[in-house]
């Protein structure tokens, strides 16, 4: 059984590096916090007696090398984290990879099949707000040639110049991409409060939410807010009032797993007085199943066309993200169920409705995922927490499972 | 009959002061600009023959004094704009006043009645946000006591600050207070497109609309926007959307001249993927009809609270400005329609859904309104256009109206 004590020993010690007020966590990528947080963990997995490579994009590596040949078994999660956020989000993979392997070589020895633990670089988006999973997509071959010159962070530099800060050479990054991954496992905390609601302290996702980012454009005629008819305005911000109202119930009739959020909008000219001219808005909307995300987005769209059309109304939509849903490996998923039955921890069956780092691996290897509970769901926020207790039994199922894969 | 020309003249040259691009205007209360303007206006009254008086809020007054004692009938708008805004928005009332006054002394010499001209230091509130109507109120003496102290600048200093600078004095504003007024008469665009589409040169204002303004504030809780079932969010958008969408609706079944806005929202924290934390947002209702203006209030606040409470959220409501609507008077309008059926020009019954000076003077005399038509129902914009031979037609029935009255 994993030390829970230790589980949160490590976390306090990585929480350090780049540390906001009590229990917050501001690390952006290729920062000095990141750099101090990735030596840190470069240092557990050399302690841990695995062999440490640093990639190209950063990543850091411990190998537990296995006795045949063939592809690794990876685990962990990413470094980086939101601005500011909490100590447990992508942290606490990387210290259940360092633990796992840990106790796999000091327990059990050489596997037959190499292991591996990594602390990914980035994936929160939080210093460049249109690119993340920095990291997973170096390893897995999906940077575009270019994008580190071209995406800039909010704080300006693009993110070549970032790496270069850090000794690293975005023209090298095609050198991150590996082919001798045969597995990915993610441990991470659940960011929502079903766990924590069921007093269950282990989640098996078996799918990954698929998702659509949508920038909606409504542009009607601004006018005095005192002299224009109803009848003659075109009011944008009645058109998005509707729209937002209609996603959002779209959603809800469709019941759990569906969701679909408006979390930003902007206001033009955005006065008391004046009927906005332009009214932007961002439309959020994920389902794990393909075809019952097809359905929900069909509806939103043809919602949106409706309301503009009839309220004479120009609308501009801009697709911004757009991810299929990735299913869990059934091989993996029964080897965690049958370590956490191993264990004696109960679990839940669970779909993930936010993104991970796994859904990159999808594209390459298997891949499954376990969840921790977050306490009454909150994530992204240095109010974050797990128990420790909990996450000593996650890591304790990905333990067993390793073994169960790789001796 | 007045010469649209000069007219048009007039109105450019006052244009200059504070010109913005081709058609614009930013002329704010105490800039160089401003002093600029009303010096001009100052020569015009005295070039008309008028008794130039400057009061202790900087209005501008041209005094064409009766042969009998008593009050003055007094006609004016405000000489500031908005930031920009257009060439009319007050400054024909000034134009007009000039015009008028001059027309009257020539032709009929002096009155029975005392008749002022008047251009007034401030109405719209496009350098202090938070105070409006400076002039009418320094005159009504309706300026609370420290109010000059207290409100600041968008741009920083207080307003017996920017007044130091102009050479007034705060200390003095009492001083501008006046008992010797007997009516208020203000001719000024329409601001909404009902004369321009009506293609009516004159518009008679009945009644001048009441309104409030609140700021509504709906907390609930900030969550991923993945991971949060739909079944479980506290979602401060939704009911925002519930809300726009309701009381838009009502206003729009209590039909003309029924009108609610919500031209400004702010979203926290406004992320993409985060379900918000608060959504605050202003609505404008406004109604000329004391009684109607009541029940959509009351229908208004009636759905809000119910919103908030079924979806538990969070609402706090600040009620920002709060006017009851202003009868003009029936004698004054009597005398307007009487002067356009002599001048043999069509006019338009109308309301006003926009707040004008009239409804400070309304404090302590009888008014009455002239429209003229806003080409588009376009204004508070350097696009706002009316025609100048419907400004002169009137400024034709303004002054058949004043010598009806003063003679």
């Amino acid at each position: 059984m994993v030390d829970a004590h230790l589980v949160e020993a490590m976390l306090t010690e990585l929480a350090h590096h780049g540390a906001v007020g009590e229990s917050g966590v501001s690390r952006l990528v290729y920062s000095p916090e990141w750099v101090a947080a990735q030596d840190q963990v470069a240092d557990w997995f050399a302690d841990a007696g695995l062999r440490v490579e640093r990639d190209a994009a950063g990543n850091v590596w411990g190998f537990l090398d296995g006795s045949e040949p063939g592809t690794a078994i990876v685990t962990g999660s990413h470094i980086d984290s939101q601005k500011p956020g909490g100590r447990f989000d992508g942290a606490l993979g990387v210290v259940a990879g360092a633990l796992a392997l840990r106790a796999l070589r000091e327990q059990d020895g050489r596997p037959r099949r190499t292991l591996a633990a990594v602390s990914l670089a980035e994936e929160e988006a939080s210093r460049f707000a249109r690119t993340n999973f920095w990291g997973s997509r170096a390893i897995t071959g999906a940077i575009a040639p270019g994008e580190a010159e071209r995406m800039r962070a909010i704080d300006g530099p693009t993110m070549a110049e970032v790496m270069h800060d850090v000794g690293l050479d975005a023209a090298r990054l095609p050198e991150a991409r590996r082919d001798d991954i045969g597995a990915f496992i993610e441990l991470h905390i659940e960011q929502g409060p079903l766990l924590d609601a069921a007093g269950v302290p282990v989640g098996i996702v078996e799918r990954i939410t698929g998702y659509r980012q949508y920038w909606l454009e409504l542009r009607g005629q601004a006018n005095h807010a005192g002299t224009t008819p109803m009848d003659l305005r075109r009011d944008p911000m009645a058109g998005a009032a509707e729209i937002i109202s209609g996603v959002i119930a779209t959603a809800q009739r469709m019941g759990r797993p569906a969701v679909t959020t408006v979390g930003r909008m902007v206001v033009e000219p955005n006065g008391r007085a004046v009927v906005p001219e332009r009214v932007a808005f961002t439309i959020d909307a994920r389902h794990p199943d393909p075809d019952a995300l097809a359905l929900l987005l069909e509806r939103h769209e043809g919602l949106w066309s409706e309301v503009a059309r009839r309220r004479d109304l120009d609308l501009h939509v801009r697709t911004d993200s757009d991810r299929p849903p990735v299913a869990s490996d059934p091989e993996l998923v029964a080897a965690l169920a049958a370590a956490a039955a191993d264990a004696g921890v109960a679990t839940l069956p669970m779909t993930s409705g936010a993104v991970h780092d796994a859904m990159q691996f999808a594209a390459v290897c298997p891949i499954a995922m376990l969840f921790v509970p977050s306490q009454g769901g909150v994530s992204h926020s240095p109010l974050e927490y797990t128990d420790p207790a909990a996450a000593a039994a996650g890591i304790d199922v990905l333990t067993r499972a390793l073994r169960r894969l790789a001796y």
